[in-house]
């Protein structure tokens, strides 16, 4: 059972262990309103994980830590139980599905732990780490659905309150269910007139339709960016402290997640992983009211790989309109790309790349294709652009 | 002259304006030392220049304010300026050279100022910003040559040695010399003992010219990825307080930049700018003393633009060995593919691009090329696979 004591004891026993993370306003994100974020991405291994692992490991009997733990994730879980186990000195085994990233596997190694490269997907790798359990009597570290995992998370809570008190909406992402049942149970007892609000991916929405249906169901397949936060069904006791604790729980679209780490890194120059930035991204599309309010979201991890990041970018960038390509078919003409070039700058627009194609099928003989990439501010500008080259200089144009 | 009095004045004028940002230890970047960050990226406007910027308009005489401010900057100046304007409550036109980035130009409006686009570069935007000084009777802004602005910058090392009493080396990015000036006359005021170390993009490396020859002299041309810190010389001032306070001037080499961004975005979440990285390249690349201190880098600022972020992420992985290309030439019979992704995943690499060409004019009629995208530790993991493609299989092999 979760208490505030047990709260307070997991505060104390992570003094040392966990860093006490920033609480930073977001003042150019969120110009009219006070919004805050908590920025566990901050956390050693990079995500609130380690909380939560530390303090069921800390609380195990001398014997127990003797025989050592074992766990199972391809992410952020296997990191923070390995850290976890490294502070308090016991031994770590963790099942990593074979086609995990090598950045993964080589963190988990570097605080230590074992790796089991297991065949398979995660689903695999979590069935090997029980018949390990069973097999050497290690204890399996749950991660989400476990009263000591989740009153390490909800260690974050009491450090927000601590330093806003004032604190009157926090928003937090959901996979298992673990994170948000130590925050809502944490806020819930101290101040109760918060509003909590758990945010998930629209292709991995679990608890969401557990809340809708009243029961928990799991979801034939789980598909989203926020790969930290794609579980197929929540947690026994998470459900249940969600019923309880959580107001609402609403859901975000992969744009608005690529969106949300864009500004995050823009604006506020951290990097946040898909399942971190998923609480930014409902504050951003207006899925919670921020008027008038003292809205803290939580950015819950960081470990995002860079590739994907890249993506990430000209997908945001292209979201939010400040980048676009335009086939513009022009006549074919000496000095017509100096014209177009011309207009376009006049607008405002920046040419950051230009392709010019005479052999392309589709035009006739006496046009050719012009592709120009763009730097724009928004998609009203963009719009503008596209006008005045239909307008005023008569030639198709298309946004590709 | 800048005194310790005029440091704490500053300070004090500083408390609710810029955030006291966090002191970070990096474990996992520096495993083996004891390195701390600290993250002026994180300041308000993504940059330390807020702080010099309000310290000096804070004290401008109520005349002197009515008139306003002018400042001239592409970058971190001209927010820092126009963010420090909006809370004194005064007015401020900065000067932007017209091919400045368009979310450079955003973010200054966004702050409330005036922006005038200047033709030309730089230079022209300085000659307009003091022509407008003297016509309108608004006080320039210099971005470091300024015993005010250097105060303010200075309050940054107050800050660490706060946190951080033990610090005993802090290093620090070298642009103008504002921002080293202002804390090293602030270590050396109050540690004497602790080591300051400047660090230089060695493309624009005009600081350590004037150390090497004892005088000022501009550069012809400077050029780095590091635009925060591309000055051509360094001020009259600074000049003589870095000589006086700095103990060395070290440089590093672009890769050496590219790498470091890579690994704040990846260890520690932060987002760096080239000149905010180069305190941290410098502690990477062993150009200053790491073994058995307490080093502190400042990540100056984190304004990259997210295109630039892109090309960096996959220069700093090339550099660190984490991606490569080869070209094989493989028999032109079934299964070769097969072949040699089985052997390249038997030594621990992932595909994540395959290219099979048959078309290829240096091939004879029996081989075809094949290219394969890698994931991979490290360049001695590299090697390992190319010497199995070539060993084992008996194929050509070339790193691309």
């Amino acid at each position: 059972m979760l208490t505030l004591d047990s709260l307070y004891q997991a505060a104390f026993a992570l003094n040392g262990v966990a860093r006490q993370t920033d609480l930073i306003r977001a003042p150019r994100m969120f110009p009219d309103n006070d919004v805050y974020l908590k920025t566990e991405n901050l956390q050693l291994t990079g995500s609130f994980k380690l909380r939560g692992a530390y303090n069921k490991i800390f609380r195990l009997s001398a014997e127990e830590k003797a025989r050592g733990v074992v766990a199972c994730s391809a992410g952020n879980h296997s990191q923070g139980v390995a850290l976890a186990a490294q502070r308090a000195g016991i031994d770590a085994l963790i099942c990593i599905p074979d086609g995990a990233p090598i950045s993964k596997v080589e963190a988990t190694r570097g605080y230590g732990a074992a790796v089991e490269l297991v065949p398979g997907v995660y689903d695999d790798a979590y069935e090997r780490a029980l018949q390990i359990a069973q097999e050497t009597g290690r204890t399996m570290i749950h991660p989400f659905d476990d009263d000591d995992v989740i009153a390490g998370q909800g260690t974050i809570a009491l450090e927000i309150l601590n330093t806003l008190p004032e604190m009157d909406t926090c928003v937090v992402p959901v996979g298992g269910g673990g994170l948000i049942s130590g925050m809502a149970f944490a806020i819930k007892s101290l101040k109760p007139g918060c509003r909590v609000i758990g945010v998930q991916a629209a292709g991995a929405a679990s608890m969401r339709h557990a809340f809708d249906v009243h029961r928990r169901v799991a979801l034939d397949r789980v598909s989203t960016i926020a790969d930290g936060i794609a579980v197929k069904m929540p947690g026994e006791k998470t459900f249940e402290y969600c019923s309880k604790y959580v107001d609402e729980i609403v859901t975000v679209t992969e744009d608005e997640i690529a969106s949300a780490i864009l500004s995050l890194m823009e604006q506020q120059k951290l990097v946040a992983e898909g399942a971190g930035a998923v609480s930014v991204a409902a504050a951003m599309a207006g899925k919670t009211d921020l008027a008038g309010r003292k809205t803290v979201c939580l950015v819950s991890g960081g470990n995002i790989d860079v590739t994907i990041l890249s993506r990430v970018i000209t997908r945001g960038l292209m979201m939010q309109g400040r980048q676009v390509e335009l086939e513009i078919e022009v006549f074919d003409r000496p000095k017509q790309l100096a014209v177009v070039s011309a207009l376009v700058a006049s607008l405002g627009a920046n040419v950051v790349s230009v392709e010019h194609d005479r052999k392309t099928d589709s035009t006739d003989l006496q046009h050719c294709m012009l592709r120009l990439g763009l730097e724009t501010r928004n998609r009203e500008h963009i719009s503008s652009i596209v006008d005045a080259i239909r307008g005023e200089l008569g030639y198709r144009c298309t946004i590709l």
